[in-house]
């Protein structure tokens, strides 16, 4: 498709690979050449210099690329910088104290070695059942420690959770150990071990595996699926001008970072022929999966993956007719190396459309005229492992303005030992013989940037109530009457609202300045999310300390640049007290949010309790939310979408053939000339 | 694929053509030839009955094969009957009293003929503003009168929602008409008009609609989608028997009737060789739609449409390559038609398979080995047309045992006139120039009748809470303890159940007489259902009266013979005084359902506040919800689905290739050869 337009990336353009090197060069050159390298990643401009930008790229001016650089020094000093990479100056270089930046995953590759060598670590693994000289079968997933308060935030630390492999093939998680090391960073070593008051020896159970040799063991693949071919043999409908791309009337940006993965910027709808804008910025800004088992030292599994790890940093390398069927773009990721180097993840970003069934109907009874028209839907996603979960992000914009997110989650569950049959006391269930996969959840805050129809807008909660009047009253005497409630939140304060299943409840932003030419209700785009299950943790607890978010199912503020991540900036090892993030930005409340350049936080995702059709390897179990076009176009915006096939009442009346037959030819019938009966 | 087996019909399918015309004949040797039918379809065996048979086919009786038979006698008698159609007899015929049988397509067909040839209905449309010559430009929807007290049920009573085209192929729902004629069906005319107050003349806003025509003089379709192609060269991996059908472990009876439409019978996993029965029948047993508009005579828009007009009367023939793509089956209708002919809805069902993307993934962060396994979905569905709205059905399994069933909303939006910019109220939205489309729910009621690893199955309600104990103490100190309360429903009366957003309640249908081999817990199989949102119409309105299903998210009843329909058997003009259906069977709620044969009906859908997005055609609109198996596989049941792509540790660590690389060799980079940048 030719080459690119312009050699300058385009302001929110992931760091490439050249400037990821030109900070660290910067950096070194500055500081040594021993440091470690945590983060560099792009600083996102100031929104009004960007949109500034926007407005008016020939004459304003564009935007810096300054690169955001966290290192740990020696003696785990760890500093926040920031590198103005045309200028090649550092412009803020700043010591913090007591905070942990991110885990990345050269940190977590590292505690495995230590661990099997650890004395201490052996001898547990001997009073488990496992001789010494077996400890190259012994693993463990290295975690965030959440945070323990025995040892605050200024040492580095990971918690270990165990696992034994008695083949290098098996599932580990079939092999949970009892006892969890303590890794400390900045001395390379085991700090301490917790050991349960009640032994729970290494099982014995036979591994059932899914890897092929297990499953050929146990009688081999089942044969009869036939393949589904899906290709696109005119090439694809979307194209590309460096990162901005544009598809059936919808024009965004991909971002990407170490942090949120996927980001989508500037998200625009071509309404015939206005540019409308829609959302300035969308991620997934944090997550936290808390496990619900009380007993130390269990509550410190409450991992915030996206503060404590990245969604970017875990990102799979995707395969094309593997992840992702049929006509593939990706795109690449760069991330720096601890010690300077750039490591690249080919293929981060899946970019490709997917047919989408039936996008409207309809039939008229009195003559059977008929209009199918096929919709089709264009997906943006990435995978990320972390330790033993996946996470499949796709991002789906739909032709009627919809846009869905869902997620996938499969991979493992996390276990834990068991004796056979042990009381789980309903904090877990027993999924395999010895195996205690604990209660939890996966809740996920998305960030919503809104911009509908300008920087300005509104957030409303709507409800679905029945009229107020009786039944056998005047205005209601049927009973029938019910209506949408809306309620306008006028603060941060007031802006902290939870899900309501009983009143189907949703969240409108809307821009009150414009309205709809028919509805005379402002333009708007609404949040409908039904999987909304509120942290369970109580009110006090750490993890509601640590994940301020997940407190509410939507959080509004005011747009401040930096508000990014609602669980504070560094978020390995906080206490929560006092809680970073969101509950910082909102403070007491009082900040005005109507009518203002605002950003809504939901929180979304499931309630876990395992079972054992869960193990050893977990169908994908997807969730959704949509953020719906509502009183924002003046009409269905996808009419102009070609049917497959149309008759019109004129025509039936006349006799003639079908208006539009575009069926499409490469469908068949199953069994092509007969019935398909045996 | 050969020749059927038997000839004999299997006990469950839908009565054949010649069926038909047999029962038909016998009904007109025996009651003479004046009869119209409304009703000929399969009275489905006695389940004790077919379940002996089930067991042992070789050796127990046949059920006979049983036609029921509603028709409409002269003078508006209506007769229910039975005929044995191998025994040639009639086995019961009796007589209605005050009760009206569903509505037929040829009976709502007529009455737009009759309309438009009243006088009275013609002094209405010249004060609207059409000319008394433009008649056959003025429309009718014909519905359920629902109930109105002023006429009663004796008399069999259509109401008319008026529409306007000004031209043949112009949308009318943009054009409607304010008054309401109400049309007796033995009168055969109409026999009252329903006139607001506030009269609301004709529109003159210019058409807005979706035909082709329309579409090109706006500019035309969009050009910019290139087409995707889905095949199965090797063909697909389901069979038939007769229509018992066989896909990936799964084996089940696709029956379908007037009523219901897809009906699934008998359904079962194989389970590494044993045949488990989970469901034995599963339908959406009737669905209501009351609309918001607590002003007369909008109180009688709540269709209650299987049983008033049939969701198999008013199903699609489908068309190859529109409503699916890919390789398909497609199974025909037969009803039969008033005069005592039959007809035939070619194409009424659809069955294919779809790929569905990642059935799972695991990475191992350490050394990057992986499993991906793409999986397939399995999807038996129809399209269904209720005057302005169109509802596909999808009822779709996958590998993993979970049964899903979708819905899309499409069609058109019930509307009414309005002056421009009159205010609605709260009651409805103006969508477009003097079209209101008032507030409304689809509320659809699955039925459920389980079979979970046997006959006697139990009931619970599963609701996510904290742990009782508070932060601090010693139970739950860091306050993170969670767990799933699961409480026994013991009885019909105590199984009235809501939904509860905050604590995401699930349904269980639980076998407690068999315990999951490692979490020692009873198989079940879970409802998980999140669009829940419960009849917006207040308790002893008429909707409430007549829709007893829809009181609560969940009843469960004791399996009882021909409790099928929740509204009851003939709901048409119902005055739901007293309540029909599931309100009557359950009484005083005092039967016990530990431990037996149980029904679980389910309500659920949407509430849809209409937006001008809506308008004139409405994009899908899904809902979903799912049956998944918990507790009821030792293991994911879907390990042997072979992978598409696999590296395992020990042959990464031996440098080797990969294990399995079965990635769809289909799959095409979109920029072949370069990256996609213009
Ligand atoms: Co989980
Ligand atoms: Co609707």
């Amino acid at each position: 498709m030719g080459s690119q337009v312009a050699n300058l990336p385009y302001p929110l353009d992931p760091l490439s690979l050249d400037e990821i090197n030109t900070a660290i060069s910067l950096v070194k050159k500055a500081h040594g050449e021993t440091l470690l390298f945590n983060v560099v990643s792009l600083h996102e401009p100031r929104k009004a210099e960007f949109t500034a930008w926007l407005a008016s790229p020939e004459t304003a001016p564009r935007p810096k690329r300054v690169a955001d650089v966290v290192v740990i020094a020696p003696g785990g000093k760890v500093f926040d910088g920031l590198v103005d990479l045309a200028g090649g100056s550092i412009t803020k270089w700043e010591l913090l104290d007591g905070e942990q930046p991110i885990i990345t995953m050269e940190e977590l590759q590292l505690v495995e070695h230590i661990v099997r060598k650890d004395p201490k670590v052996i001898e547990q693994c001997v009073i488990s059942g496992i001789p010494a000289e077996d400890m190259h079968k012994v693993y463990c997933d290295p975690w965030t420690i959440g945070y323990d308060e025995r040892f605050g935030s200024k040492a580095r630390l990971q918690q270990a959770l165990m696992y034994y492999r008695p083949d290098i093939d098996t599932c580990q998680y079939q092999y949970p150990l009892d006892f969890c090391p303590i890794y400390d960073a900045d001395k390379g070593e085991i700090i301490a071990i917790d050991i349960p008051k009640i032994r729970r020896p290494l099982s014995k159970a036979p591994a059932v595996d899914y890897h092929p040799a297990a499953v050929e063991a146990r009688g081999g693949y089942r044969t009869n699926l036939k393949p589904i071919n899906i290709t696109q043999p005119e090439g694809v409908s979307f194209k590309l001008t460096g990162r901005e791309i544009e598809w059936q009337n919808w024009k965004f940006h991909i971002g990407f970072n170490y942090r949120e993965g996927i980001i989508l910027n500037n998200i625009t709808f071509n309404d015939k022929g206005a540019v409308r804008p829609i959302f300035h910025r969308l991620s997934l800004a944090e997550m936290v999966v808390p496990y619900g088992n009380p007993e130390r030292p269990h509550h410190r599994k409450h991992a915030l993956d996206q503060g404590e790890y990245g969604a970017g940093y875990m990102t799979n390398s995707l395969a094309l007719g593997c992840d992702c069927k049929g006509s593939i773009h990706y795109l690449d990721a760069h991330f720096p190396t601890r010690a300077g180097g750039v490591r690249t993840i080919k293929n981060a970003i899946c970019i490709h459309e997917e047919d989408a069934g039936i996008l409207f109907k309809h039939s008229d009874f009195r003559d059977d005229s008929v209009i199918v028209t096929r919709g089709r839907k264009f997906i943006i996603s990435q995978v990320f492992t972390a330790a033993n979960y996946e996470y499949a992000i796709y991002w789906i914009f739909h032709q009627d303005g919809t846009i869905q997110l869902e997620i996938k989650l499969t991979g493992i569950l996390n276990t834990y030992a068991m004796l056979e049959d042990e009381d789980t006391n309903g904090w877990g269930t027993q999924v395999f013989p010895g195996v205690n996969a604990h209660n939890h959840q996966h809740l996920f805050c998305l960030r919503v940037d809104a911009n509908v129809d300008g920087p300005d807008n509104t957030v409303f909660v709507n409800d679905a109530v029945p009229s107020e009047a009786p039944v056998g009253s005047p205005e209601n005497y049927y009973g029938n009457g019910f209506y949408n409630k809306r309620t306008k939140l006028e603060t941060e304060g007031q802006a902290r609202t939870d899900y309501n299943g009983a009143t189907s409840r949703t969240w409108e932003i809307a821009n009150t300045n414009k309205l709809n030419p028919y509805s005379k209700k402002p333009v708007s785009y609404k949040l409908v999310s039904r999987e909304v299950p509120g942290l369970l943790p109580k009110e006090g607890s750490l993890v509601w300390k640590r994940a301020p978010f997940a407190r509410h199912a939507v959080h509004v503020t005011k747009y401040r640049d930096d508000e990014l991540w609602p669980a504070g900036r560094h978020v390995p090892q906080t206490s929560g007290e006092p809680s970073r993030g969101i509950s910082e930005w909102i403070g007491d409340g009082a900040a005005p949010i109507d009518n203002t350049d605002l950003v809504l936080w939901h929180t979304f995702g499931v309630t876990h309790f395992p079972s054992p059709e869960d193990f050893p390897v977990m169908p994908a179990e997807p969730m959704t939310l949509l953020l719906r076009p509502r009183n924002f176009f003046a009409g269905n915006p996808a009419m102009d979408v070609a049917p497959s096939f149309c008759t019109t009442p004129s025509q039936i009346a006349a006799g003639r053939e079908a208006v539009v037959d575009a069926s499409d030819r490469m469908s068949r019938l199953a069994f092509e000339g007969d019935d398909g009966t045996v």
